[in-house]
């Protein structure tokens, strides 16, 4: 992920929101905890994902979380707000692979790539065309769209 | 990680120990959370190294979490306790990589990798001899010492 | 709470139990946080309402936290585990108030009440004959049994 | 708390301030876990404090959080955000008590009282007379400025 430019502009990113930091998200260093930071991505994938399904689809498709790799570029202090970016990274045939960046203050503090399966009843399932057709303008600007889900 | 047969053995492992789980750890979905497991990675990763570090250097190391990535393999349930095992997966020059892994009833829940850079006074530094002779009885079985720690 | 000091002995309660710390319980100030202390408590209420519960009830009684109050006493540390203490305060009508503490190398850290609220179809109902039986057993040493649940 | 209607008034606090929920605030339950709820409080606690030390006082005066009471009153709901309320109800000798109060859409759902002590080289010490002069103004309205911190 850091080896890729792209990923630390927020430019790239099809989606951004501000979030609040808590005072809980620090530990004994006075920084942003690394495990608090990788609550803020999992934040922003529910709530990207929410207004992504959100009416889209007859049946609300069942996602599992089958792994999350975080880069952690720079101390995040409080009780700055932060700015959470999210798009997709690729999308394969039975899961994509989302890839989100945290900013506070202008500067990139960490940087997360999450792939998510789609489950039918017997294990993975390909993904519904109703869903792909919602997830290919999401592409992180640059990024293939051909490239394998699971990285 | 999940490729990798080697990794869901705990035998494979240098260390491992048992922990609590905490009916906070469960989110809406009544599993154990995906960043409460990262939590559990967490605890691990520094109940091991105050141990590896205590009394074997003049001074203590600054390392800092460069990366963590976690592969979810299976459910993990409340109040059962999981046994977290940590081995080394790879010796670089001025970080290394640790191997861990958490288990359930017997059952490999997730795999975490996590990069550490030592941090001298200008950035990476080499990691002391001292260290590195600590650290290379204790790389997971099968495991190649000249991996770069970077993965 | 803190006035009475039948509270600070652990003999005084009808069960303990040791838990484990976590470094996330610490906070900037490097003790255990107070929020994460009532997060023991919410423990402890838990795994002893479970065991309480279990078997004892044809249908499992649905119970609302209506009311928590802490006294913090002293500092808690980590990585030391501490010892956590439950009984019954006093049994009302409709409710029944808890008396939790919490220890660590024999120093009384916090003590807690917990007042859990019967509810039926609507609203407060009647505490179930055979709860009552459970319950009057775990009074703490020396507590009026006919208290007021609501304190 | 829940006695005294001026409470659930939000117009009867000194501070208000909106704060954002989390998908990690919710429990198995589905709700704003009560524990969540009083790390709200916490939160509210440090901001509305840090506005209220900071440029102040010459020296930045130490509390110790003595004693924390929460009452329930309504289930919270992600992903809708919270209003937080915060007022004096008490300032004494050597410590205050605060009053805070948790709204939903227009609905109390919590009200919290919390004891700080200020804490000299030898235990309680009795409160500066500059931080008195900034407390009286923020009494909850109809509230006694006469009566102990303890409650």
């Amino acid at each position: 992920m850091k080896a890729d430019p792209r990923r630390r502009d927020p430019g790239n990113y099809a989606w951004t929101a501000e979030m609040e930091t808590r005072f809980a998200d620090m530990d004994v260093n006075g920084h942003l905890n690394n495990v608090a930071i990788t609550r803020f991505f999992e934040e922003t994938r529910i709530r990207f994902n929410w207004s992504l399904f959100a009416g889209a689809l007859a049946e609300r498709p069942r996602f599992l979380v089958g792994h999350v790799a975080v880069d952690f570029l720079a101390e995040g202090h409080y009780p700055a707000p932060v700015t959470m970016a999210y798009a997709l990274a690729s999308i394969g045939t039975t899961s994509f692979r989302s890839a989100k960046a945290m900013f506070q203050k202008g500067r990139c503090i960490a940087l997360c790539d999450t792939v998510l399966v789609h489950r039918g009843a017997d294990g993975p399932a390909p993904l519904p065309d109703a869903l792909r057709e919602r997830l290919e303008p999401l592409l992180l600007k640059g990024a293939a769209a051909t490239a394998g889900g699971r990285g």
